[in-house]
């Protein structure tokens, strides 16, 4: 007998999945293309029992494809873009018909698609999975996204993957079959921008705390941790608040004070504001998050608009209980926001790619193992089991928690314009709301502009939507 | 002896680039794939002894090529996408080595890229011309922005271009060569990213003064009127004071009141704000044009969200004037943010592409010609002549009023976001100006969680930049 499944790439995320799968009871292969990381990881995590007889190193790729059960199973756990390919043609030579390759990493989901019509045509059969979770996720139990062939997904993978996945307090799997062709990826690629979302949302709650209310870390770090408490319960309030205590390594000081604000991005988040706009979709809290993180990388450039421009209005905030009140409404509601434009664009390419996605059930997959774990994501499940969800803030879930929250979000995102604390996904979602609950928007001056220079036609209010009118404007 | 140039597609633009080609003493071929339009041209639209004179309508492919002097000169003036290839495809069998194809459509830059290498392949040239204006540009003469095989450009189709494009009251044409490539193309692009904020900008300033003023169509007329004889002078500010004095067709009111208010696009604005993402450059006010326009689209959703969220904030403005006066400020220092990013998007794109633009000289070829013509432009010019500009906002010619501007902007901005009125592109301007303008933004907060959940590093404020840190969290 052979290993059931072979694992491509051991950097920490290989590693941590290999470890997973064997704690799972089921044999694993593993490679990577410098033995040495290998061997690093059997002397140095290879630890129980269980994982030293389950766990197999190789190191050569004929070995390591030979030593895998037929229908071979390779899961790749490398770096997304040129470098799947590449690994998967040098598997080839020692594949045969059938064997399945799995491409664990944030791949652009044409590029799944593409991959599974190149390898088909080779006979082999290329699968998509989108995986959250990080390090610990990848040992302790990931989200896991999987699509692609459905018979390959019931007959050889889901059982594994399912096992290894996450799984919720009452014992559902945060592992579900997603779709056909690249949706699994499509899906965590989503999961990510609203990832994104989230992060810039708390990250702004911090900065207003900071600069508006002049709060200590420390008292930061309580606030947080009450959050955590209630609705907003989450993994990444979690971190925060323990974030905002650790001291740091080198100084005297809290460790977040000597953190640059220099965010970097590997590009999840960016393709979904792209899709966004593709699909003609509005999400600007994640496309906002995003070009947040492209302002905090020029930070010369910014210190230098600094010195510029040093005038800084000032506002005074009286009552701080009150406005951590607000702020907690500001956050929720934001998040909901945000998480109303990303399922609204997973809704929408959906029925373009005919995908049929379940969203009630993929909230749940991210109940737990991913970044984004939270309560939340139950509730979302249950604003999908009313029914028909054309935007989840118009939920019975959602609704009246929403309209409670207006005011004092209103109140936060008014203080932060005045007192010129940037905080776009806060204020991005507010206005979001805002254009959303707009019978009236003021896109009639933005018809009339491009039927006068461009004659590109307008429907008229009074009349069927079928018919499109030109007006003659200016004789030239 | 043929013609000069042929024109490949009889719509409005092709028939009115015809004429403004003969107008200026060029012979013309026109060809259209069906001829009825081609004949209604000759009948309805060549009208002077000249234009008589000038224009050979041909119909058939073969007539048409053969009618041009060698090298050919083919201007397409189709349907950006596939129809450029086939059209292309298709003249391919009577073109000679050496002859030209020019595509004056929308196109996005890499497809041009790909269509130069492809037919050079082929033996025949392609080059990329952006064209702005709309029916009255092509015809009195556009904003030109060429881009391709330099000598091409000089033997054959700069003193063409040059003479048929909209000239400045001091004579300076607006038509130059761009760059090598597609870089014509995406000028052209960014040219329309920031239109749609233009337009966007103008049209939160009607919102505003319908909404939080209750000014009536002649009244806020007056004021775009007034603004119009001020820095703000500029076509699109022109023809919106104009529409709001335009009688209806149909019923005895305004037309702007029966224009329904959902907008279209082309993609063009979407690209841009894209290509903003993919270039890691924060360009919002465009973005949330783009949204602007997505969120307008869903009439029927927002209806129906109006309904259950019918508790709209009220505000009251008790000194009209001067309000109008911080909203001209806001206007203005919006259109100079959204320029800001516009400028850093194209600055970026030709250091990535080595294009070598001359930023200051693109601006003057929109100073007339096309749809965002405006004083305003000239201005840039002159700020990109004092020499380096890392950011519009930095320089000497925008800083000061950008500093004035600022209390009344904030104020507008605040008003229209206590009374829940949609105003994206002024609010992300003025937040882009703040988190522009910070020393500190939020982002040690997002580099400790990503270092926490995906070890991603960070660097520290107190050490150098090329050292990244890891620390080590909570131990699992």
């Amino acid at each position: 007998m052979g290993s059931y499944v072979g694992v491509f790439g051991m950097g920490v995320m290989g590693q941590s999945l290999a470890l997973n799968i064997a704690n799972h009871g089921y044999a694993v292969s593993v490679y990577n293309r410098h033995d040495e990381a290998t061997k690093d990881f059997m002397a140095g995590r290879v630890r129980t029992d269980q994982q030293r007889q389950l766990v197999t190193p190789t190191y050569d790729l004929e070995g390591f494809v030979q030593s895998l059960d037929r229908p071979r199973k390779v899961i790749l756990m490398v770096k997304a873009g040129p470098v799947v390919d590449a690994v998967t043609d040098s598997l080839l030579p020692y594949l045969e018909k059938g064997d399945i390759v799995i491409d664990a990493g944030n791949t652009f989901y044409q590029d799944t698609e593409r991959r599974m019509e190149a390898y088909a045509q080779k006979g082999i059969n290329f699968f998509g999975m989108g995986v959250s979770g990080g390090e610990k996720g990848a040992l302790e139990g990931p989200s896991i996204m999987p699509s692609g062939d459905r018979a390959l997904y019931d007959n050889y993978l889901g059982k594994l993957l399912t096992d290894i996945s996450a799984h919720t307090a009452d014992g559902a799997p945060c592992c579900d079959y997603i779709g056909k062709g690249g949706s699994g990826h499509y899906v965590k690629m989503v999961h990510n921008g609203i990832e994104y979302g989230d992060i810039q949302i708390i990250d702004e709650a911090y900065f207003i705390m900071k600069n508006l209310l002049k709060m200590s870390n420390a008292q930061m770090a309580d606030v947080f941790e009450t959050w955590n408490k209630g609705r907003l319960d989450s993994f990444l309030i979690d971190i925060t608040y323990k974030i905002l205590r650790e001291k740091d390594d080198l100084t005297e000081d809290d460790l977040i004070d000597h953190i640059l604000d220099e965010s970097g991005q590997k590009g999840t988040g960016m393709w979904t504001a792209q899709e966004g706009l593709e699909m003609h979709v509005a999400i600007p809290t994640m496309a906002e998050a995003v070009f947040a993180r492209n302002l905090s990388a020029v930070k010369g450039e910014r210190v230098a608009a600094s010195l510029v421009f040093a005038d800084k209005p000032v506002v005074s905030i009286e009552d701080r209980d009150a406005f951590l009140v607000d702020l907690e409404q500001a956050v929720y509601a934001s998040k909901i926001m945000s998480y109303a434009q990303g399922f609204q664009l997973l809704d929408k390419a959906s029925r373009q790619h005919d995908w049929g996605l379940k969203l009630g059930d993929i909230a749940l997959l991210w109940r737990e193992g991913c970044i984004i774990r939270a309560k939340f994501l139950g509730r979302i499940k249950s604003a999908y089991d009313e029914g028909d969800v054309v935007n989840l803030m118009m939920t019975d879930e959602f609704r009246d928690e929403i309209k409670a929250a207006v005011p004092g979000w209103r109140r936060v995102v008014v203080k932060a314009l005045e007192g010129g604390v940037y905080a776009p996904t806060l204020a991005n979602s507010l206005m979001y709301f805002d254009g959303y609950t707009s019978e009236k928007l003021a896109a009639n001056m933005c018809q009339a502009q491009r039927d006068w220079f461009g004659a590109h036609t307008y429907h008229r209010d009074d009349r069927p939507h079928e018919e499109s009118f030109h007006h003659q404007w200016e004789q030239f």
